[in-house]
């Protein structure tokens, strides 16, 4: 099935599926950590694009207890939560958007046969 | 200015803004090198990229006779018009159908500093 990955330039940020899908991650599992490893993400890369994510908005979109081995938790702020809903929104909205043209393009590809002798 | 990049996964091939460029450079130059330099590619790259366009599609993307140092020159087929015109046209719709939530999202940025004291 044919999928769209959008990324959005600001002038001073960048949002794409990686940071929406490990705010999700947050938003599920209370934790940057275990947000980070379901995405086969290195904690140390998790923490960074948290950090670049509390940076470049108004307010955090992350609010963490930094905590001992078992760590001190993590959940998306009321910002987070909302510029999650945002990019899903930008994703829903170009997806029906661009139906046509990409149905089309996909008409254009080469078919492969799937019957594969079986 | 805030810029989308969007890629559209197809099931066996991949269409986004680096081989969108690329055909369109080919277009304009009639050369696969020169619109590989264009955008600081290597021709090792531009050429690897070209043929993964042509055995994608239906039909090939870019027509080019090989040629000695010069080059033998290249240029679009019909369906590599036609890709080009499509993508294009998805780049459009998105842009229109995401103008909304963007602009919101625009509006939770952090505000930088313009004045620079200048």
């Amino acid at each position: 099935m044919t999928k769209l990955k959008l990324r959005i330039y600001f002038d001073e940020a960048m949002l794409g599926p990686g940071k929406a899908e490990l705010l999700e991650g947050i938003r599920d599992t209370g934790s940057i950590a275990a947000a980070g490893r379901r995405m086969g993400m290195s904690y140390k890369r998790a923490w960074m694009l948290v950090e670049e994510m509390n940076a470049g908005w108004q307010s955090p979109l992350v609010a963490s207890a930094r905590g001992g081995p078992g760590g001190g938790g993590a959940q998306l702020t009321a910002t987070g939560d909302e510029v999650l809903r945002l990019y899903r929104d930008v994703m829903a909205r170009a997806e029906e958007a661009v139906a046509g043209p990409v149905a089309t393009l996909e008409r254009m590809l080469k078919v492969r046969d799937m019957s594969d002798g079986k």
